[in-house]
Order: structure tokens, then sequence, then C-alpha cells
């Protein structure tokens, strides 16, 4: 085996996941809408959806060219190879894009078909809905790999991709890649939150609140913004968020192993012809990555319902099944291109001697799995409905709004505790396995099965918007029932998905970290020093800043939607007239209605301007996106300059500006996770609060349900967590990797 | 000049402090108080107050004594000297205990004779506020000077004070004192927290939004906890607070000066006649403290308003004039102290030549005091009526309680960016003049007016119960508008007061650690090693945990109290007819109700069993207080021996322990800074933005009052806010100082 097959067969896999995503699409494509109006319905959301992604992508190809540009001009690598970053850079952000493009595309015509499905059945229905998430899926890593395999490809060719300083110069000009692919999420992430939470949150407070309109229904405005919002953001922005994970885990692991390429010695089992050269260890996150997207195709055929069947059970079999054949795999490729030991100086560490061994890595690897699936838990458990915490959150609604958020905020800020003790053992004993190299191969094996999470992800939304497109199409009950059915049994693997995206997210950002100390020469980043406590001051604070932010922009936006649904109701007759009727008739349902009432009501059917909706969360978010985001790749730069540029960088201070970037780094990475699980966990456990108020529950031997005073306060608890859980957390998530990745990309100028 | 007198000289400033204290506290217990009515108000709020804190000092009392014990027996330090430290463990505890007793026996003085003063008119009731407030202010110095000056002076003759040996011996037996202030400062600010939020969240959620009563009625079963609540939280709480970083400024900068004693060479003046020896920089901070006690006690005299005059303007003048005297004193006793210029050997920065100049170390005190003072202002703008971010919450409340809650987050999380840029600069700035010891004496001279800034701190809450009693007391309305007057113009001086606890905390926090280090005698604590940065993780997780455990606390407490409150108003037949009476008459003034309506109501006078709500108050607080306070003290000890207890510690890594532990303070003060920052600070603007629409504000162009929906909402956000700004907000601020402090008690045994 040599390297150079290895080099053209990781790009082969992509083109596989690629092959995949287009076959499963085609059938997803093939299947059937349904009648008219649901197609309708589809056809208006796959339009907003569309036209967001047109807005947004038409201000980020700005921001791309202008950062290439700069990228190519700045030397960030030596003669014509600056170019080439900025090139990589294009890429990344194309790739990242094209996924965000796939994933909608197929999430925006599965919804409809399954809803459709689901008018006759489970098990069609379920499998609609997974296909389009397994394209997303698919989609994403096929994407991944397939252009960090292809720039490899050539970029070796180019320079070749023997000893050192090849391999380094080589995979320097290949970290662009990860740099687009991040910029382009956190802008997806930023974006689509914004988007989806100032529709909601319009749709809920003048829809729901104030006009007393069920969700999803047709009168209501902000109905199909709402639902376009979902695709924007739960869809798109995950992908988004994934793929840069993915990707950043793979290029971090990369930078790191080009240590192991001078001079160590290895011992037992050689990968090359050669024998070791340490260049096995930077293939190896690659090779995974591929050998993954098999296991993820395996996976899929593991998705299997009958009717009457149980769809968790298929959902995890997926999930489960490759996962364990991904942990034996993993144990045959580590053990076939690592030595079973080898020794080599650690200048991170003063030059000290570690030894590392196979079994260590391939440790390091489940390591990272087991933390993933143990924070998911963690989560669920934090989250999930009748749990301990959100009962908790339930009993407090029984007092008002006020004890709701209380007891939500507490719940929010202790469930940050296990997940930080779980990711500080294993960055300890990944560490311990590997050094730093173990650490970022612990993110890789985290992230490995990309493929299938992801279509189990993506799955979640594709049933919920299901279940909307049924209400808005006024279909039997049985059809949402099913697709809420779809929707729930995906929580609490959409859970572990969370788990596996905060988890990985840290251990990415460290191994970037870990990388970006490795190009600039660091030692040692000591937070003694009063230039790194600062930068750990700073850095910790900006996910604060950027939360407020991200709230801020959708406080604003959802006020535009408020304002906007709030004029279509004051001046359209035909909305004012059917929501007089509704009012007059209260509780009663429709066809206790007189002949005249129920005429007025249906003629106002499709009279919503639903599109003025769209475009005013599609300007906002477009607009609201831009700050955040560019405060993300401006502080790095800022801060790894600033004593270059001012001159205060001479002598034994030469590292000032990177060490001080050093701290600063770390602080957004810890501040970052805890907010993140603190946000998200806060916003799940309020909107499943608000869901068992819903179905009823019971709080000192009173039942209380749907409209009841505890209920409304669980609605205030849900209002709140939505830009938690939806915008400012997720969005936070990518903030860290992205500021790591904007760090490494240009350290090299930074020395 | 020579260093006995010195020694002998700073006690006797403490004593100086407390004469002041002491004939202050006689001339408030003179002033009049009042009719029968007020003096019965006063009696039941000062008989819970002490029942308050006979119920915890009995808690903390075993508290002491066991970890006293275990102290001496740890070996903390050599042979019969770890007794010592136990000693000042006691010594620090009873002070800080003393300290709040003091504080609080003035406060429930004070307050009656406030409201009877201003129903004659303001100069005299701001007279007594003040007074009132300076006692605590003096008091808390006095008791910290004299304590820590009196020790010195004790094992300084035993040990000797000559030679680094001799100081480092005798200081580190000090540093208990600073542990025990620190541990009941913990518990003191918890425990009155939850206090505090348990009554007021009680009175308001039953007495004022289910039964309609005013605020501060007589008829409201909580309404005696809620005010003793105000004494426990405010004034006790924050006493102990400053108390504990004023002690831990001052112990933690004279822990960094011995490391000048070897080997310095000093150019220019010298302070002794052998020259300079660097003890004087270990005792310049308690000089500075010392000399602070007198420019406090000319800061008082400024303090005066005649009739008609403006009290802010007083209240200014006093803490102004005091900076400006403590600024110039400070440049001539550091000049006087410090040679000119000297270099020393920097052991934490490998061995490297340092050169500090007393100019240096002036601009750092500098430095403090106007950092301290710029974060009060920041704290202002965030939390003042009218401001800005106060009017954006004002705006959002008018779409309800959720769009509240969102802004009011967003504001707090906004306000954190500020604050941590100054706090920042600063670290930079007196690093750059005076290496660590810079920012420890930085955070001194940011301390060194605790004594009037505590005086106007102490204030607030004094005229804030002073307006309660005359609500009670049913006063005329004009001496509760003198009241509120005296209240509201505390707010700007108070905001300020916030600005320093937690600028004083953070760099107190860093002087600690920076003590730490040098004990243990770590080079560098390096967050690209696992170790440290999983230190890094779960120290700045602590603050979430400690957060939510303090927020549950008040829950739970909130929720006993609301029941008793509820208990009472259905089975105390005089309270339930004067309730029903009360709904009958809805909005009419009590003189248009019938003559029998009137009497009913009367009789209900009293009626209420206000010593049952003040037990269920104490009782909760008491014992929810223990958990997070041990947590604080544990948690250090437990990373601190794990790896020598577990046996890890071997050869190179034996500093695996304290460096881990380095990682973990680190985390635990930044995140700290930060929560403590948001939560203070959405708390004050959420208060405040309900307070505007109690005296009318406008949206959109219409004027919203109490009782409108909008109203309502902000009611939410300030019922929110409470526990942040009350309870969880300023205790972490004593958690960082904790944890810093028991590190380095214990940082000589870890090695």
């Amino acid at each position: 085996m040599d390297v150079n097959m290895i080099l053209y067969a990781v790009p082969l896999m992509g083109v596989l996941a690629l092959i995949f995503t287009y076959v499963k699409s085609a059938w997803v494509g093939k299947q059937e809408v349904g009648n008219e109006r649901m197609a309708g319905i589809a056809k208006a959301i796959s339009d907003g959806a569309m036209a967001f992604l047109r807005a947004e992508y038409k201000i980020l190809a700005i921001f791309v060219v202008i950062v290439a540009i700069l990228l190519a001009l700045s030397g960030a690598s030596e003669e014509n190879s600056s170019a080439l970053v900025g090139l990589s850079f294009i890429v990344g952000a194309f790739c990242s894009a094209l996924a965000g493009f796939i994933g909608m595309r197929v999430a925006t015509k599965a919804n409809v078909r399954t809803t459709n499905a689901a008018r006759h059945g489970l098990g069609k229905a379920l499998e609609i809905a997974f296909t389009g998430g397994s394209v997303m899926g698919m989609g994403v890593v096929g994407l991944g790999i397939l252009g960090l395999g292809t720039l490899l490809l050539i970029y070796s060719n180019m320079y070749g991709f023997e000893g050192q300083a090849a391999a380094v110069k080589v995979i320097n000009v290949v970290t662009g890649f990860s740099f687009g692919a991040s910029s382009i999420a956190l802008f997806a992430r930023v974006g689509g939150g914004i988007y989806t939470k100032a529709a909601d949150v319009g749709a809920d407070l003048v829809g729901k609140v104030e006009a007393g309109i069920p969700e999803d229904h047709p009168l209501n405005p902000a109905t199909i913004a709402d639902n376009v919002g979902d695709n924007v953001g739960d869809v798109a922005g995950m992908g988004a968020d994934l793929f840069e994970s993915y990707v950043g885990a793979i290029v971090g692991t990369m930078v790191l192993g080009t240590a192991f390429m001078a001079g160590s010695i290895a011992e037992g089992g050689s990968f090359s012809e050669d024998g070791f050269n340490g260049l096995s260890a930077v293939l190896l996150p690659l090779v995974l990555g591929g050998v993954g997207i098999l296991t993820s195709i395996i996976g899929t055929f593991f998705v299997r319902v009958k009717e009457g069947g149980n769809p968790q059970k298929a959902l995890n079999g997926g999930a489960i099944g490759s996962s364990v054949v991904m942990v034996i795999l993993s144990y045959f490729i580590i053990t076939w291109m690592l030595p079973s030991s080898f020794s080599y100086e650690d200048v991170l560490y003063g030059g000290k001697e570690r030894t590392i061994t196979s079994l260590g890595i391939f440790i390091a690897t489940i390591v990272g799995l087991v933390a993933g699936t143990a924070i998911g838990f963690i989560t669920e458990y934090y989250t999930g409905t009748g749990k301990k915490p959100v009962m908790k959150i339930v009993r407090q609604s029984s007092t008002g709004a006020a004890t709701n958020i209380i007891a939500g905020l507490s719940v929010g800020m202790m469930s940050t505790a296990w997940p930080v003790l779980i990711l500080g053992a294993s960055i300890m004993i990944s560490f311990a396995c590997g050094g730093l190299y173990g650490i970022a191969i612990a993110a890789v094996g985290m992230l490995a099965n990309t493929g299938i999470q992801l279509a189990v992800d993506a799955y979640g939304p594709i049933s919920d918007n299901a279940g909307g497109i049924a209400q808005m199409a006024d279909l039997p009950k049985e059809v949402r029932q099913r697709t809420d059915k779809l929707d729930a049994v995906g929580n609490t693997t959409a859970a572990i998905g969370k788990g596996f995206a905060i988890g990985s997210a840290a251990l990415t950002a460290l191994a970037l970290f870990g990388a970006f100390m490795q190009v600039t020469g660091l030692t040692k980043i000591d937070i003694s020093q009063a230039h790194v406590i600062t930068g750990l001051f700073v850095g910790a604070m900006l996910p604060f800043l950027f939360s407020a932010m991200a709230m801020q922009s959708v406080g604003k936006a959802a006020m535009a939607m408020i304002e906007e649904v709030r004029r279509q109701f004051a001046s359209i007759p035909a909305l004012k007239a059917a929501l007089e009727v509704m009012k007059r008739n209260g509780e009663k349902e429709m066809n206790e209605w007189s002949q005249a009432d129920q005429d007025t009501f249906n003629a106002a059917e499709g009279k919503a301007e639903y599109a003025k909706c769209v475009e005013i969360s599609t300007k906002a978010a477009v607009k609201e996106m831009v700050l955040p985001g560019l405060m993300a790749v401006l502080v790095p730069v800022i801060v790894g300059f600033a004593p270059k540029v001012l001159g205060i960088n001479t002598g034994e201070n030469v590292l000032m500006g990177p060490e001080m970037l050093g701290g600063l780094l770390a602080g957004v990475t810890v501040s970052g996770v805890l907010m993140a699980i603190f946000q998200a966990n806060a916003g799940g456990a309020w909107d499943n609060a608000k869901k068992m108020f819903e179905e009823g529950v019971e709080i000192n031997g009173k039942t209380y349900y749907k409209g009841s005073e505890p209920h409304k306060a669980a609605v205030v608890g849900d209002t709140v967590g939505d830009p938690f859980k939806d915008t400012s957390g997720p969005s936070i998530n990518i903030l860290i990797k992205l500021m790591s990745v904007v760090s490494l990309v240009l350290a090299s100028l930074m020395i």
C-alpha cells in the first residue's frame, strides 16, 4: 500500500458519497407530492428557502472573494502558494455552500412527500424523511472528503509530500479549505438562526397569542416563513455546522500529524515500503473519514421500519450499527497505518520525547465516540420530556412566567457540569494516549460517522415540516399524528447529535489550537503572563457579546415580522373578516359554525401575503449576520497582529501576539462551550416543558392543559429559549472553531 | 522610620476606625425612634435580622472550628505554625462575622431613625442614613486592618521579619486570616442572598400579585421578612464581600512583595536605615489600607446636605473627596516606602530580571482606581433608568414577558464587553508597571477607599428600609417621598460600588493567583497542557453550577414562603376578612370605604404572623448556603491534592496538581467575572425597567403606567433578575476569591 493510492482512494470515497446523494435525491424526487394544495404549500416553502439561499449567497460571495484576495496577497504562505491558500478558501466556501444547497433542496422536496406518504402509513413516510436526511448527511461528508482529498492530491503533486517541510507546506495551503468552510458555516448558522426565530416568534406572538390562530394555520401570514425557517435553520444551518467540524477536525489532526515526520523512531510494523515516516499519521484522519462514509452508507440500510414497527429502533439501529462497524474498522485501519509504537521529539513540550502507540491512538478515537454519546445522553436527560429537570420547570410554571424562567435558566446552567467533566476526562485520556494529536484524533473519531448522524438530525426538521404541511393543507388528523410520531422519535437521536456537535466543536477547537501553536512555534501559553490572561478574559467575553448580538438581531427581526403580520391582519379585508369570525365562534368546532361564518372563513384562505413575511425574514437575517460574522474573523487578526503592527514585538517578546491570541482562543473555547451547552439545554428544556402542558401534565394533583395559566407561563419560557437553542447557542459552536481556524491560517504570518 | 513603627501604627489605624464606629453608632442610637408603631416594626426587623445572624453563625461556628482544626493538623506550615494558620483562620472568620454584626446592628437602628427624621426634612435623614452606612464601612476596614495588623505584629515578633524566609513564614501564617474572612463572606453572601430573595419573591408573588396588597403593607405576612432580607443581603452580605476583597488584596500583595526580599538591587532613596530590603514592598498595602482609613474618615465629613440641597452631590463629594486625598497621599507614601527604582530576579518568569520603579507602582494604584470607577460608570450606563439599554427592555416589554426577558438577557451579556476590556487593559498596564505585584497593588488601590465606598453602599438599603417602615407605619406620603429621594440618589454611587466590587474581585483573585504560584514554585501555567486546559474547563464551569445551585435554592425557599403566606391568608380569619374588604372596594381610596369595612381592615393589623415567615427564610437560607459553600472550599483541595494522593505526581510531574489547580483558578476567575457582570447588570436593568413603568413611560407615543400589560411583563423580568443580581451574581465575586485563597493557604502542602 502506498501513499499515492490513499491520496487517490480518499476522493473516490467522496465521489461515492455524492453518487449516493444523487441516487437518493432522485428517488425522493420520484415520490408523489400529493394534492394540489400540498404542492402549492410545498412550492411556497421551497421558493422561500431558495430565495433566502440566493440572498445569503450573494452577500457571502462578496465576502469570499474579498477574503480570498486578501489571503492571496497576505503572504500567508511563501511565494505563489499564498494564492493557493486563497483558492483553498474559495473551494472550502463553495463546498460548504453547495452542501447547504443540496440539503435544503432535498429537504424541501422530502417534506411534502413525507406528508403525502403519511396519509397511507408510517413506514414509507419514515423512509422518505430519512432518505431526505441521508442526502444531506452524505452530501456534507462527500463534499468534505472530496474537496479536502482533491486539494491534497493536487498540492502534493505540486510540492511533493516527502519530508516534513513539503508536507507542512501542502497542509498549510489546505487549511484555507477549513477556513472557507467555517466562514460559510458561521454566516449560515447565524443567518439561518435569525431567520427561523424571527419567523417563529412573529408567527407565534401575533398569530397564536394575539389572534388566537393555531400553529401552522394558513391564515397566519408568517406561517410559510416559519416553515422556511425550519429548513434554513435546522437543515442548512446544522449541515454547515457539522461540515466545518468535520473538515476542521481532519485538518487540525493533519497539521499535528506533521510533527511526527521529523526523526520519529518507530517499532513494529511499517505502513509504506520505506517504513514509518510520520506521513501515515497525517493521512490517518482522512482515511478514517473516507471509511466513515462507507459505514454511514451501510448504516442507512439498517433504517427500515415495518407498519406498526418502532421508528425509534430503526433510527437507533442505523446510528448504532454504523458506529459499531466504524469502531471495528478503525482498529484495523489504525494498527495498519501506524507502527505499534513510535517515539518523537515533542517540540510543543520543550522537545520532550514522547512515545505513542497505535493502540493508544485507537483508544483516543473510542474516547471521542464515547464522550460524544455520553454528552448526548446527558443532553437528553436535561431536556427530555418527563425527566426530572423538565418536570422542575413544569412545576415552577405553576407560579408564573418568572419562576418558569428562573427554573429554565438554572437547569441550563446546571446542565453544563457533567458534559464539562466528561470533556475534561476525554481531553486528559486522549492527551495521555497521543499528546495533542490524540485530542485531535478523538475529535475525528467523534465525527467519523457524521454522515449517518447528520441524516438522523436532518430527518427531524423534515418530519416537522411534513407535519406543518399536513396542518396547512387541512389533511385528516391521523396524518399529523403520524408525522408527529416521526418527529418525536427523532428527539433522542437529535439530542445525541447535539452532544456530538458540542463535544466535537470543543475537541476540534483544541486540535486547531494545537495546530496553531505548532505552526507559530509557541512552546507554551502561560496564563500567568498578563497578556495571556487578558487574552483569556477577552476571549471568554466574546461568546457573551456574540450571544447578545444574536439575540438582539432576533429581537429586531421579530419586531419587524410582528409589525408586518399585524399590518396584514389590519389591512387585508378577507383576513380581518376571518379573524372576527374565529373570535366570535370562540371555542366551538368549525362544523358547528353558521354557514355564513364558514364561508367567510374559507374565503380568507390564501389571502395572506406570505411572500412579504418571507422577504422580511430574509432581509433581516442577511443583514444581521454580517456583524457577528466579521467580529469572529477580525478579532483574531487584530489580536494576533497588533503587537507586530504596533512594533511592540521586539526581541524576546516576538511571540507576544500569538501567545495572547492563544489565550484568547482558550477563552473563547472554554466559555463558548459553556454558553453553548447552557443555552442549548435551557432552550431544549423550556421547549419540552411547554410540550408537556400541551399533552396535559399533573402538578400537585391537578392536571393542566394547553391554555391553562401554567401553560401560558411555559410558552413564555419556550419563546425565551428559542433564540437560545436555535440561534446563539449553536452559532457559538461555530464561532469557536472559526476563530481557531482563522488563527491557524494566519499563524505563519504572525511569527 | 523603621519597620516596627509601621507594624505598630497600622493596627492603631484600625483602632481609630473602630473608635469612629463606636462614636457614630452611639450617635445613631441617640436619635429619636418615632412613634410606638414605628418602634414596633423596627424591633421586628431588628429581631428578625439578629435571629438570622444567630442561626447563621451557629452553623458557621461549627464549620470554622472544624476547618481550623484541619488546618492545624494539616501541616500547612511547618511545626507549630500550622496551628497558627488555624488561629489566623478563626480570627479572620471572627472579624468578618463581627463586621457583619456591627453593620447589621447599626443598619437596623438607623433605618427607623431615618424614617423618623424624614418626617421633618431631608438633611437630618441623610445624615442618619449615611452615618449608619459609615459605621458599617469603618467597621469593615477597621476590623480588617486591626486583625491583619495585630496578627502580623504578633507573628513577626515570634518569627522575626528579617530576611525572606522569615517574612514568607509570617505571611504564610497570616493568609489564614484571609481564608477565614472569605469563608464567612461566601456563606453570608449566599445565605443572605437566598434569605432576601425568598422573602422578596414570596412577598411579591402572593402579596402583591395574588392578593393585590401594595408593597411593604402590614397585611402581608412576609413583609417583615422582606425588610429583614434587605439588611441581611444588602448590608451584611455586601460588607462581608468587601471585607474579604479588602483583606484578600492586601494579603495577596504582601505574599507577592516577599519576592523582592531576595537580593533586589535598589537605586535612589531608602526606606529603612539599612536601605531597601523588599520588606517595605510587603508592608506597603497595609500602610495604604491604614491611610485609606484616614481619608475615608475625612471623606465622611464632606457628606453634608442642607435642606433643599442636593443629596447626590453630598455623597459624591464624600467619595470623590476622599479619593483625591488618597491619590495624593499614595504618591508620597509609595515614593517614601519604595526606592525610585529596583531590580530583582522574577522567579515566576524563569528568573528574568525585572526592574520596577516607585512611579510605576504609583501608576498601578491609579490604574486600579480608574478602572474601578470606569467599570462603575459602565454599570450605571447599562442599568440606569432612561439610558438606552434599559429603554430597550422597556420597549420590548410591550410585546410581552418573553421579549422583555430576551432583551434583559442580551443587555446583561452585552454589558460584559467594556468592563472586560477595561479590566484587560488595567491588567496589562499594571503588570507592565510592576509584574504580578503591580496587578495586586492595583487591587489595593481600588480598595483603599473601601471605608467610604461601603458607607455609601450601605446607605442605600438603610434608606430603602426607612421607606419600608414609613409605608408599614402608615406615615404621611411625603415621608416616603423623602426616603425614596434618598434611596434614588444612592443609585449611581451604588452602581460605582458594584463596579469596584467586581473589578477588585478580579484583580484580587489574580493577586492571590500570583501568590499561589509563588508559594508552589510554579513558573508557568501552560494552557496547552491537557490537565491545565481541563482545569480551565472545569473552573469555568463552576460559576455556572454555582449560579444554578443558588437560583434553585432561592426557588425552593421562595416556594416555602409562598405556601406559608397563602396558608396565613387562608387560615387567619382577620387577614382573610381584610383581604375580602380590600377586594370588594377595588380601586377606591380607603377613606371612601364604608366605616364597617375600614374597621374590619384595621382589625387585621398585626394579625399576620411575621415571625413564621422570618423563620422560614432563616431556615432555608442557612440550610441552602451549606452546599455551594462547601463546593467552593473542597474543589480546590480535591484538584490540588488528587494527583499527589493518587500517586500520579512522580518525577517531573510533581507540579501537576498545582498546575491543574492554577488552570482551574484562572477558569473560575474569568468565567466568574463574566457571569457576575452579566447577572448583576441584567438584574439591575430589569429592575430599573420595571421602575420606569411605575413612574409612567412612553412607548411608540403611548404612555404606560403601573398595572399596564407592559408593566406586568416588566415585573416578570424584575423577578427573574432578583436572584441574578442579589444572590448568584454577587456570590460569584466571593467564590472566585475564596477558591484562590483556599489554594493559597494550602499551596505549600501541594508541592
